[in-house]
C-alpha cells in the first residue's frame, strides 16, 4: 500500500521550461489527489504518466495563479475525456463561481459533480477522512488566505503471525480482534495476549505541504513530526528582504522550521525562477536541517 | 520586413505531449501580434524563443478553454516581469470581466493597461490599421461566437531604383513623390514619369486564420487570395457527422475552402488529439488542394 508523491510542478511564480508552477499528485494507499493545480499541470500529468481520471480530491491553498490556473482546464479535459464520477474541490471562497463562470461564459458544462468544500483560514480542519487516511488543513502566513496540507495515514492495524496463530490453534474468527490489538479466549476458556500472535505495524507515514507562506510558529503543531514536509523555499538568505516584503521563505528559514516541527525530511520547492539551479538552496538548508532535498518536476517521492 | 507566423500551438481541445491547444505569435512587419492563448501559451512562448514583451495586440477567437485558458497566466507572467506598456485585448464580451475576476480574487493588479475591444460577431470588421497593415477579424460557425481573423500588408510604396535617378539627376526631395507613384518635375521643367525611376514593390502578403468553425461560404470573401490560409482542420472524413455535430471542419471540408477562397496555402490545424499523426489529413486535404501543410507545435512560417 505505497504511498507516493509525484511533483508535477516545483516552480515559483514564473514558470520556466525546467520547473512548472506548483502541482503535486499524491497517491496515498490508492487515494488520489492534487494538491494545487498551477497552469499545464493536465501536461505534466500526462507527462508523467499519471492516470488523472482517478483524481478524486483536488486541494487549492491559495488563488495566486501559479497555484491555480491550470484547474479549468484540467477540469476540461476530464470532462471531454467522459468523465462522469464526481469531484471534490477545497479551496478558497471564490475559486467556485469563477470555475462557474469560466464554463458557463464557453458554453461549457461538465458531466460530472463539483463538490466544493471552503478552507478555513483561520485554524487547523479535517478535510477528509475514511478507515485509512486522513487530510488536514491548516493557516500559512501569506499575502492573501493560503492554506497548508496534511496527509496522514491512520495508525495501521497488527498483522497476523501465521505462524503463532497455526500453532495456537486460534480460529479465522479471532483474527480481526488480535488485529485490532484485542486479548481472545479460546474455547477451552484460555486466555490469549494478542502481542503473542500478531506482528507490530509500521509506523503510519505522513506527509505536509506548505506553499506559500512566511516561515511561522503558527503552523508548526500542524506538521510536527511528520515523515516529509514539503516546505516552500522562493529565495536563498541573499534576497531574505524580498522574503520578507512577499511573504516567502527561504531555504534557510524552511530548514529552521524543518528543524523546529521535528520532521524527518524536508522538501524545497517553489524556487524562484531566477536561480539557475538549485544548490545554492540545498547548501543553505542543509546547513540547518541535514535530510533535506529539493523537488524537481518529475520526481516521485515514496513514502516507506 | 518579415511576415513570419509561429506555431505555438497546433492541437485540438485535449493538449498532447506534441500539440498544445490553439495559439499563434505573428510577427508582421515588426507588429508583435498573439492569436488565441491556450493552456501553456506562456511556456510555448519561452520554448520557441519569442520575447513576449513586445506583444501588444492579443486575438482571442472565442471562449472554448482551449482557446484563452493561458491567457490570464501569460497576462500575470508579463506583468511580474515588469511590464509597464500597455496592451490591446481583442475578444468575446465576458473575457473583460473574468480576467478581472480572475486577477481580483487573488489580489493581484496588472501594472500595465489592458485595452479590450469587443469582437463584432455579425460582419466583418477592421480591428486594427495602421501605415503598414490591416487586421480584420470575421465571423466563423461554431458552437459559441467565434472570429477568424486576417492580417494583411498594406500594398508598398515603390523603391527608387538608384541608377535611374543619377542618371536622370533628380534631387533626393522628389523621392518621395516618386515612391507613391506621383509624376516629377525637374528644375529645368521637364516632367519625369515616376515609372522610369523606380522598381515595382512585392505584392502585398496576407494571412488569414480560422479556428475552430463549420466549413461555410459566409467567410469565404474574407479570406479569398489571401497567401498562407489557416483552417482548423480537427477530423479526417471519417468523422464528418462529428464535425457536423461540433461545428468543426475535416481536412478535406478545409482543402475545399481553400480551393474556393482561391488561396495560395492552405495550413491545417486544430488537430483531434485521437490522432497519432497527420498523415490522414495531409492525403485527404492535397486531393484537393495541393499546397497544404499541416501546423507543428514550433513551426515558423515565413511569408515571402
Amino acid at each position: 500500500m505505497s504511498f507516493k508523491i509525484t511533483i508535477l510542478g516545483s516552480g515559483g511564480a514564473l514558470p520556466t521550461n525546467k520547473r512548472g508552477p506548483s502541482a503535486q499528485y499524491i497517491d496515498c494507499i490508492n487515494r488520489h489527489l492534487l494538491i494545487d493545480c498551477g497552469e499545464g499541470t493536465q501536461t505534466q500529468l500526462r507527462k508523467f504518466g499519471v492516470q488523472f481520471q482517478k483524481i478524486s480530491h483536488i486541494f487549492i491553498s491559495h488563488l495566486h495563479g501559479d497555484h491555480f490556473f491550470g484547474l479549468p482546464g484540467l477540469l476540461s479535459t476530464m470532462n471531454l475525456l467522459g468523465r462522469n464520477t464526481g469531484l471534490t474541490i477545497y479551496g478558497p471562497e471564490n475559486l467556485h463561481a469563477l470555475l462557474n463562470d469560466i464554463f458557463s461564459c464557453g458554453g461549457q458544462q461538465l458531466n460530472f459533480n463539483l463538490n466544493f468544500v471552503l478552507l478555513d483560514f483561520t485554524e487547523e480542519k479535517v478535510l477528509f477522512e475514511d478507515k485509512l487516511i486522513c487530510i488536514t488543513s491548516f493557516p500559512l502566513k501569506h499575502r492573501i488566505p493560503t492554506c497548508g496540507f496534511k496527509i496522514e495515514e491512520k495508525t495501521k492495524e497488527y498483522s497476523i503471525n501465521a505462524e503463532a496463530t497455526k500453532k495456537l490453534s486460534i480460529p479465522l474468527k479471532d483474527y480481526p480482534k488480535l488485529k485490532r490489538g484485542e486479548n481472545i479466549f479460546l474455547e477451552n476458556g484460555k486466555q490469549i495476549d494478542f502481542r503473542s500472535c500478531v506482528i507490530e505495524p509500521k509506523n503510519p507515514r505522513s506527509y505536509a505541504y506548505c506553499s506559500d507562506t512566511y516561515p511561522s510558529d503558527k503552523y508548526l503543531n500542524s506538521i510536527q513530526g511528520v515523515d516529509m514536509l514539503y516546505h516552500e523555499a522562493t529565495f536563498t538568505e541573499e534576497l531574505s528582504d524580498r522574503a520578507k516584503k512577499t511573504l516567502h521563505s527561504t531555504a534557510k528559514k524552511a530548514a529552521e522550521i524543518a528543524q523546529k516541527a521535528n520532521v524527518k525530511k524536508l522538501m524545497l520547492g517553489h524556487l524562484s525562477s531566477r536561480y539557475e539551479n538549485s544548490e545554492g538552496h540545498l547548501l543553505e538548508a542543509t546547513q540547518i536541517f541535514k535530510d533535506t532535498i529539493v523537488a524537481e518536476d518529475g520526481m516521485v517521492i515514496e513514502l516507506l
